[in-house]
């Protein structure tokens, strides 16, 4: 079987790397449109971008309306400025969320009609250039083909995912990271750990995806702690900005499977946020997909060292659930109910989340498939265990 | 420090991959030129492509000019054959031979002038789209953003490196290579063992870099001397074709050194295959860079698994250095003399092989810098090995 690996067309890391990418972006074009959120705006990441887009004559226009994750409404609000200001490309900073808008903007102004119809669907045309800027190091957007953006009207996050939404060139300085607090460091982590986890235990997996998931697993378990409760070591925000962007490099091109699946659904309806609700869900889904995937696991194990000679494959797939389990502990995650999710409305709930868990397609990627009836189950699991807690 | 990565657009890997590329190549347009050489005709390879390119009612034609190492005569050839046409794009297929010289056509067909003049040049304009198709497991070229072209005029084989050389699509089945001869197998795989060794060493190495370059040298530890003495091997060619990706990969991030510097003089001058000139200056070339390297080298001897427990870093780099040289032997790689190149002929030209080794750049990233004179002694302890064996 062939494999298809893809990946930004430049990938620049490092202190700087925005005066390194310049004179690639410069050849995109004279105007561009900066995609973001207030905060960037107010922490002074955009003041740094448009610095150096005027030390190269580029003129720019700032939206900064990207301020949760982002909605359909957003999004046609950028389309509309793209298309009045005449612009050559798209610059997108900031977290996950002014990332993917960019991304969603760029389809809309080549494709044309409206965002809320983008959803599986394929992009026919290129779109403008686009630059991607991650200051939280977490989605890995910078480096995927995936977009997602809620559709307010039917309370669902819908899944873009094609080649032509892949960023042209990635800028990953750690120095954006610094200033993410401490809940939103774990949050963010935590997912880009299940994008590794979810890509290395995928049923698309394949060796060049592995790679790079091992290579972000090994990161990730080795520096998400100290960026929790030092935020300024910079050498650990460092490691985990390219363990985040490895791990949407592996789940990019190997895919997500079940814990996105059934996240998607919960941010879209409690607005809970996507790396919190990812890694509220870890534990159960893990439980449920081992069966399928003990030999995967204990590969992980080996990984982050948890391994010890003479284990099982099973003791080693344990190993790395239990180890999993621990961190998530050490990161305070909440449960549901301490985000302030209400019971009934969650249980009521459950049909819906698991139908629009299986038809976003990311379940079906699990080494161990789920029915619509497990699902429902494994939503009602995450529930009870937040009752214990 | 920030670090710019780099690969093809599209990468392919696995069997079947020319199937899965087609739509991707399909969106180039339909007229393809074909840059190979006459073996990838009779060997059928040609024809596996161009029955694809029928179904996808793509037209072509068929440039097989290329049946020795690339020279500038072959370049313009190719040249006045795609000016003539009107293609929309290029599509090299055979060992790196082609590849490059797919590479230097689509340049000069971009940005005028002769291919002569552009050794170390900056290419301003983009070429027309390419894909890169190997069938050997060596160079890594469908993976570089590297070209190798011999003027003969001057007797220098020049380095071109750019961004805009990378091909756009890197279609790697492992079939295509089934048919390699043992010898040819064996100083191919050295060249991609060299990329792998040298990128690690490199001044410029860092860490994605690193990652294709550790997974390179792996794999072909432990596949090379299974496809040198059992060719047919699908499994083992397809690690060694995946290997050699990876060590191009590498290479084109981070650099050759001074095994790659010294390697192309003796190519130019005393026509001996790239790969067999690599493997014939890795000992020394290593024995050299040692004290430069000595925590590089032992990462590789763990990677390999031949440090044990307890050694000195010195003690690794030692082993890694040792499992080299014990692996050519076992590759039976030929020496100068038994090459048939003369003694006289090759000590009158040590000086202008080190200017031109030093010429190219590649020596400087070494991490051990080397002297004009350093290098006529590296030529001349190579002449001197061959004698005692
Ligand atoms: N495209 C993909 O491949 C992909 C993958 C996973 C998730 N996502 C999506 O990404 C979105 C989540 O992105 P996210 O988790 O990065 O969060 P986000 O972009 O929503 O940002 C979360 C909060 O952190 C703040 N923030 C960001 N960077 C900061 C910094 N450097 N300093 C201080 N505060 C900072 C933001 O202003 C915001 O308030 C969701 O919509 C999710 O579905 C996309
Ligand atoms: N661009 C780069 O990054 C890069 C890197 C290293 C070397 N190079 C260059 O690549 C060239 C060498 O390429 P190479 O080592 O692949 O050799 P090659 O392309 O010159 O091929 C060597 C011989 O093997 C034959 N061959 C190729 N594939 C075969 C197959 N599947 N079955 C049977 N025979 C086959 C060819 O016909 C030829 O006779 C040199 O010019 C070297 O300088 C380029
Ligand atoms: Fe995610
Ligand atoms: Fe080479």
């Amino acid at each position: 079987m062939a494999n298809l690996f893809f990946v930004p067309q430049y990938i620049i890391t490092g202190e700087n790397a925005i005066q390194l990418s310049m004179p690639h972006i410069r050849a995109f074009g004279k105007r561009a449109l900066i995609v973001t959120d207030d905060t960037m705006v107010k922490f002074g990441n955009v003041k740094k971008l448009t610095d150096e887009l005027e030390k190269y004559d580029i003129l720019y226009r700032i939206y900064s309306g990207i301020n949760s994750e982002p909605t359909h409404t957003m999004i046609d609000e950028g389309v509309r400025i793209f298309q009045q200001g005449g612009f050559d490309f798209l610059i997108g900073i900031g977290g996950g969320s002014p990332l993917d808008s960019m991304k969603a903007i760029g389809a809309v102004v080549s494709n044309g009609g409206s965002i809320t119809q983008y959803k599986g669907k394929v992009i026919e045309k290129d779109l403008p250039p686009t630059v991607a800027i991650p200051t939280t190091a977490g989605t890995g957007s910078e480096a995927t083909k995936v977009s997602i953006i809620t559709n307010t009207d039917t309370g669902v996050k819908m899944l873009l995912s094609d080649p032509k939404l892949m960023a042209k060139i990635a800028v990953i300085d750690p120095v954006f990271t610094l200033t993410v607090p401490p809940a939103i460091t774990a949050a963010t982590g935590v997912d880009a750990l299940t994008h590794a986890v979810e890509a290395y235990t995928s049923l698309k997996a394949f060796p060049m995806a592995d790679m790079f998931a091992l290579s972000a697993v090994k990161k990730i378990f080795k520096n998400i702690y100290e960026v929790y409760t030092n935020g300024t070591n910079v050498e650990a925000r460092r490691e985990m900005a390219i363990a985040a962007m490895e791990g949407g490099i592996a789940f990019s091109n190997a895919s997500v499977t079940i814990v996105h699946g059934m996240s998607r659904p919960i941010g879209a309806l409690f607005h809970v946020p996507h790396g919190l609700s990812n890694a509220m869900l870890l534990e159960v889904c893990l439980r449920f997909l081992k069966p399928g995937a003990t030999d995967r696991l204990c590969d992980l194990a080996k990984a982050i060292g948890v391994y010890s000679e003479g284990m099982s494959e099973e003791e080693g797939a344990d190993a790395f659930v239990n180890a999993i389990i621990e961190l998530l502990h050490k990161l305070d995650i909440q449960t549901l109910q301490e985000f302030g999710v209400k019971k009934e409305e969650f249980i009521k709930q459950i049909p819906k989340m698991a139908s629009d868990a299986l038809d976003s397609g990311s379940p079906g990627n699990t080494r161990r498939t789920p029915s619509n009836a497990q699902i429902q189950e494994l939503y009602q699991e995450l529930w009870d265990s937040g009752e214990k807690k």
